[in-house]
C-alpha cells in the first residue's frame, strides 16, 4: 500500500544513515558461531542458537597431550545481526519468517487498507516520506469473530510453530549433544547443584507438548502478533528460562530514530529477549514502524504514551476511541505486548496520597489524572472486553501494567500496590476468557525483606500468570547505580519466580541511557536472570559457568573471555593491565604475579598425583610422606621463574 | 628509633608527590560537613559523622511556602582526609587519637626497639631510607604476660573507650536529633518496615554495654591494634551496621606506595570500613608503614603472603620462625587483623583434588603446598597456641582465613569447604580461651539457593562469630561484571547475617584494579551492604533511602545527588543529558520530558487536595464530582508548557 521508492533515495540517505550506525553492532560475538536447528513437526524451523567455540587444554607439563573442549551452546536473542550469511538492509527490514507459519493456519485475513484513522493519516502525510520506512505490507487480522492468540490454539490442543520453536530454543540441544556435555562434566568435576525452585516446575526436557500446556493454562506466553512475522518466537513463563527486557524510545528532548532501532539491535546483541519502544517524542509511529520490521524479539509499548501524545499531553482529554485507534494502529503495525494500565482505578488512587513518591508509573499517573478529572473508573478497565476483541484479533499479549507500584521503599507493598495487584487478577481472569495472553507487570522499589512477599501474593492473586517485574531496586540511595541496586532484586525476585525482568540503566532516575548504558542494564540483567535460573536449578544453566571456570582454572584466557557474558570488556579489562598478547596463553594472571598463583599451585598439586600414575584422589588420600621430596624437586621445576623487577 | 630527617628532603620530594596524588581523594563531599561526637564515659572521644545539608522544598505553586528538610547524618569512614579544618601531612600520619586512652589503661609497655628481626633489618638497611616513613613509632606490647585485646577487657566487665566509640558511631544522633529524624518521617509518609533479621538482634539505640556484651559472647569484634593509635574505631558484628572491606595492594607487576596509600585513601572515601593491604610485591614492609599512619580504618593483611616473599616465592620453604617474626613484624607496624589459614588441614587437601577450580585461595594453596611438600600438618593449625600468644600481646583480630573457599559454583559448599569451616570453629573456641577476638572468612563462589546454608553453618560451627565474606558470585559467566554477580549475593549473605562483605572489583579474575575499579567496587558493596541493613530492620537504615526519595520526588536535584552514595556520578549522568544549570531546579528530568513527568502529575493531585484545604486523603476519599471541572481547570496552569521541539 505504499510505493516503493516513495521515499528519494537521496534523501533517504540524508536522513537514515542506519548501515552505518548499525555496523558498530553487527557480526558474530568473539569464537562464535550461529547455527540453526530445524523443527521436527514444523521442519521449516530454523531456530538460532549461539555455539561457542573452545580450545583444547593444554598442560604446562611436557609431553602431555592436549584434551579437546566441547563447544557451548548458549540462548541467542541477537537475531540475523550476528549472522554473516544474512546481508541485513534495514530498509527492507528482515525476512518475514513466520508468514508461513500464520498463512498455513488459514485464520486471518490481511486488510486492504489500515483499520487505524491515525495510521491511515500518518501513512498519506506526504511530509513523513523521508521518515517513512519504505515496505509497509497490509496488515493481518484474525478472520471475522476470530482468535489467533497462541493461548487460543493451546487451548484447542493445537501445537503451532511458535511452540515448537521455543521449545527446541528452551533446550539448547542438550539432549542431541549429551556426549559432550558429559564430557564438559566429566572433567570438570564439581557438584551440579540442585536447586530451590519455590514451586516452579521445570522439565528436563521441555517438549512442545509442555509448551502448549503451559501457555493453555497461562502459566507462559509466548508474545507473538499475527504482524510480526521477523520474530524470533520466546517463551515467558516461570517453568522456563527467566527472560529480561531492555527499554528504548526516543524522547520528548534527544535521540533520532535511527539511533532507537540501533539501540534495539545492541540490546538483543547483548541478551535482551523482549525490547519495549517506550517512545514519548514526535514521529513515534514511524520510530516504530522502523524497530518493528528489523526486531527478531517481540516489541512491547505502552499505548497510552501515545495517546497521550495526541492529546498534546492533557490527559484528561484522553477518550476511548483515541484510545482504541491507538491499539489497534499499533497492533496492525506489528506490537508483540501491550502494557495496560487497567488496574488503576478510582478507589485506589487515595491510597497513594500519603506515599512518600505518589505514583511513579507515567501511566499509572497519566490515569489517575484522567480519572481524577472526570471523576470516572479507568475506561481502560470499563472496556476492557474490548481491548480483549482487539488482542485476540491479532494476538497481541497483555502485560497488565502496574501503574501503582511503589517508587521508592517506604511505599513498597503498601495497599494501593497490591489492591491493583488483586485488580490485576480479576481482569487476568477476563482476558483468559477470551483465550488472551496474560503477564503482570510488578515493582519497582522494594527491600530485601519484602520481596517474596510480592511473588507470592503475584501468584496467589493473579492464577500463576508469569510476572514481569522492574527490578526491583533494594535501596534508593544509589542514583547512578541503579542497573545493579536492582539486580540485586531482579536476582531475587527472578529466583523466585518471576518470568522476565526488565532492566534498569546505569542513568535511571538521573537521565536518558546512552549505548554504553543500554548494554550495562542488559548485562546487568542477563547476569540477575542467570543467577535465577541457576537458583532455581534450570537443567544445564550450571554448564556455562563451569566451562568458563574450567577455562579459567587452566588459564585458557581466550575461552574465559568468549565463554563470558561481555567478551569485549573481559578481554580489554585484563588487556589494561597484562597488553601483551603473550600473557593471553600465560599460566598466571595479574593479580597474583607470575610466581603466585594458587591456580597453578593446585593444578601442580594434581599434576603430580597424575605422574605418579594415581588417580589423583587416591594420591592425596593414600598418604604421601614417601612422595614428599620428590614432590618438592618436582615442583621447584614447575614453577615458572620469576622475572627480575 | 628513627632519627628524623634521616631521609633527605630533596629525595623524598622525587619519590613521595604523595599529597599531590593524595589531594584528589581528599576534601569534602558535596554538601556534607564533617561533624564530631564527644562521649560520655569518655570525653576526649570524638566520633566522626557526615551531615548532609538539605534545600528547603519548594512548590510550583505560587504564594507557598518553602518547608526546610532536616539535615541527614550518614556514617563516615573516610577519616581526617575530609576534614577541612584538619592538615593532611602523609609524611607525618594522622593524629595518635587512641594514644591516650591506650596509655591510660597502663597495661602496655613501649618497647625500645622491634621485636621482629625483619623489621630492625628493613629499618637499618640505608638503601630503603627514601622509601621508608619517617616517623616510626617505638612499638607497643602488653605488659609480660599481658592481654590488651578488646575482648580481654569486655569480659573482665570494662567499657573502654574504643567500645564507647563504636557505640555512638552505630547511632549516629539518632536519639539526640529525634525531632529532626521525625520531621523527615513526617512528611515522608511512607511506611518504615520491620526487618527480617533471621535470628539477629539489633536494638533500638547501641550502647556502650551492649558493645561490651557482643564483644565478650565473641559476636563482634572491634579490630584496633595497640599499635594503629590513628584508628577511628568500628565494629564488626552482626547486630551492628554491615561492613565492608576494599583489598589494596601492590603487586609483582606494577602499583607503588604512593598509589597504595592514596588508594585507601580513595577507598575509604567511598565508605570501606576496613583497608586489606595485600600486597605481594617489593617493598611490603615499607608500604604497610605508609598505610597504617595514614589509615584511620582497620588495616588487615595475610601475614603468609609477606612470608612466602621472603623465600622467595618457595611455599616449602616457609617455617614457623619465619611466619612467627613476621606476624610480630606486622603487629608492631599496627596490622589490625591478620588472616591466617589455620583451618587448611592436610585431610581436607585431597577432598579439593577433583573440583574445577581447585584451591583457589591464595593462602589456602601455599600452605596446601606447604603440608604436601612436608607431609606435615599445617604448622598455623599445630602453633595456634603461640599464635594467639602474639595476637593478645597487641589486640590483632584473628580473621581465620577460608583457604578452602570454592572458586567457581561448582565447588561451593563441598566437603573441602565446610570441613575446614569445622576447624576454624574448633580454632575459635581455642582463640576465646586466649581472649582473642576472631571473625571467620567466607566464600567466594556460590549460587543464591546455596547461600543462605553458609550463614546457617557459619553460625551454627563457629558459635556466631562474625562472618566476613568475599562476596559471594553467584554467577562464573560474567567477568568484567563481578562487582555485580558479587554484590547480588553479599546483599544476601548480609541480610542472612554475615557482618562484614569484602569487596570485589570489576577487574575480578582479570587485571589489576585501578582507581576508578576501586570507587565502582566500594559503591557496589555500600549498595550489598546498606540492602542488607535494609534487610535485617537495622534502625533508621530507611532514613537515607527515604529523605533521597522525597527530595527526588520534590525536584530536589541537588539534594538528590548530595545524599546519594556517589554524588559526582549522581551529578554527571544528569548533566549528560540535561547539562543546563536550570535543569537542576526544573520540575522534570529527562526520562520523561517537560510535559511527562508522573512526579509531577501525582504532585499536582497533592497539591489539587490542599489547596481544597482537605486532607488529601479527604480530599481524595471524598469523592470528587464537584470538584473534577476546577481540577481540569487547576491542572492546565499548573503544568509547564511544553517548549516547540
Amino acid at each position: 500500500m505504499i510505493q516503493p521508492g516513495a521515499v528519494a533515495p537521496a534523501k533517504r540517505k540524508d536522513r537514515v544513515p542506519a548501515e552505518d550506525v548499525l555496523k558498530r553492532s553487527m557480526g558474530p560475538l568473539p569464537g562464535s558461531k550461529k547455527i540453526h536447528v530445524r523443527g521436527a513437526r514444523y521442519p521449516d524451523l530454523r531456530v538460532p542458537m549461539r555455539e561457542i567455540e573452545q580450545t583444547p587444554t593444554t598442560s604446562p607439563l611436557p609431553g602431555r597431550p592436549a584434551e579437546p573442549n566441547p563447544p557451548l551452546i548458549v540462548h541467542d536473542t541477537s537475531g540475523p545481526y550476528t549472522d554473516p550469511a544474512v546481508a541485513i538492509d534495514v530498509h527492507a527490514g528482515l525476512a518475514p519468517v513466520r508468514d508461513a507459519w500464520i498463512e498455513a493456519r488459514g485464520d486471518t485475513v490481511r486488510l486492504e487498507r489500515l483499520t487505524s484513522d491515525y495510521g491511515r493519516g500518518r501513512l498519506h502525510d506526504k511530509a513523513l516520506d523521508a521518515l517513512r520506512f519504505r515496505h509497509i505490507r497490509n496488515p493481518r487480522r484474525a478472520r471475522p469473530g476470530g482468535n489467533v492468540s497462541q493461548m487460543r490454539y493451546a487451548r484447542r490442543g493445537e501445537i503451532t510453530a511458535e511452540m515448537e520453536f521455543v521449545a527446541i530454543r528452551e533446550n539448547l540441544l542438550r539432549v542431541q549433544r549429551k556426549e559432550l556435555i558429559e564430557l564438559l562434566w566429566r572433567r570438570g568435576q564439581g557438584t551440579v547443584h540442585p536447586g530451590q525452585s519455590f514451586g516452579a516446575r521445570i522439565p528436563d526436557e521441555v517438549t512442545p507438548e509442555f509448551v502448549r500446556e503451559e501457555v493453555a493454562a497461562g502459566r507462559a506466553i509466548i508474545p507473538a502478533n499475527v504482524n510480526h512475522p521477523e520474530l524470533e518466537p520466546t517463551i515467558i513463563g516461570r517453568n522456563f528460562l527467566v527472560k529480561i527486557n531492555a527499554n528504548i524510545g526516543n524522547s520528548a528532548v534527544t535521540s533520532t530514530i535511527e539511533e532507537e532501532v540501533e539501540k534495539m539491535v545492541w540490546s538483543i546483541r547483548w541478551g535482551a529477549d523482549t525490547v519495549m519502544d517506550l517512545s514519548t517524542g514526535q514521529n513515534i509511529h514511524e520510530t516504530r514502524e522502523w524497530i518493528v520490521r528489523n526486531a527478531p524479539v517481540p516489541i512491547g509499548t505502552v499505548p497510552i504514551y501515545q495517546a497521550l501524545e495526541k492529546v498534546n499531553g492533557k490527559a484528561e482529554e484522553l477518550t476511548w476511541e483515541l484510545y482504541r485507534d491507538t491499539l489497534i494502529e499499533q497492533a496492525e503495525q506489528g506490537v508483540d505486548y501491550f502494557t495496560i494500565h487497567a488496574g488503576v482505578l478510582l478507589r485506589y488512587i487515595p491510597l497513594t496520597a500519603r506515599r512518600v513518591t505518589g505514583i511513579v508509573s507515567r501511566g499509572g499517573s497519566i490515569l489517575a489524572k484522567w480519572c481524577l478529572a472526570h471523576h470516572k473508573e479507568n475506561f481502560l478497565y470499563t472496556r476492557f472486553d474490548e481491548i480483549c476483541e482487539i488482542m485476540k484479533a491479532y494476538d497481541v499479549s497483555f502485560s497488565l501494567g502496574d501503574g501503582l507500584r511503589p517508587g521508592s521503599l517506604a511505599d513498597a507493598n503498601d495497599a494501593a500496590q497490591f489492591g491493583e495487584l488483586a485488580t490485576l487478577g480479576e481482569l487476568t481472569k477476563k482476558a483468559w476468557a477470551h483465550d488472551c495472553q496474560v503477564m503482570i507487570e510488578g515493582p519497582g522499589h522494594v527491600p530485601l525483606q519484602l520481596i517474596k512477599e510480592n511473588m507470592d501474593k503475584q501468584l496467589a492473586e493473579t492464577y500463576e500468570a508469569p510476572f514481569y517485574t522492574l527490578g526491583p531496586l533494594t535501596t534508593d540511595i544509589a542514583p547512578g547505580y541503579d542497573h545493579l541496586t536492582s539486580a540485586i532484586g531482579a536476582a531475587n525476585i527472578g529466583w523466585y519466580g518471576t518470568a522476565m525482568l526488565c532492566y534498569v540503566t546505569p542513568k535511571e532516575h538521573l537521565g536518558l541511557p546512552d549505548r554504553e548504558d543500554v548494554k550495562a542494564g542488559v548485562i546487568a540483567y542477563k547476569i540477575a536472570a542467570h543467577a535465577a535460573d541457576l537458583g532455581k536449578g534450570f537443567p544445564g544453566a550450571q554448564l556455562r559457568d563451569d566451562a568458563l571456570s574450567k577455562a579459567r582454572f587452566e588459564f585458557r584466557w581466550e575461552d574465559q573471555f568468549n565463554l563470558s557474558l561481555d567478551p569485549d570488556t573481559a578481554r580489554a579489562y585484563h588487556d589494561a593491565t597484562l597488553p601483551q598478547e603473550g600473557a593471553k596463553t600465560a599460566h598466571f594472571c595479574s593479580m597474583c604475579g607470575p610466581n603466585f598463583c594458587s591456580m597453578k599451585i593446585t593444578e601442580d598439586v594434581r599434576e603430580y598425583a597424575r605422574q605418579q600414575g594415581l588417580t589423583e584422589e587416591a594420591a592425596l588420600a593414600k598418604g604421601l610422606e614417601a612422595k614428599a621430596k620428590e614432590f618438592k624437586q618436582q615442583g621447584a621445576e614447575i614453577y615458572h621463574p620469576q622475572p627480575a623487577d
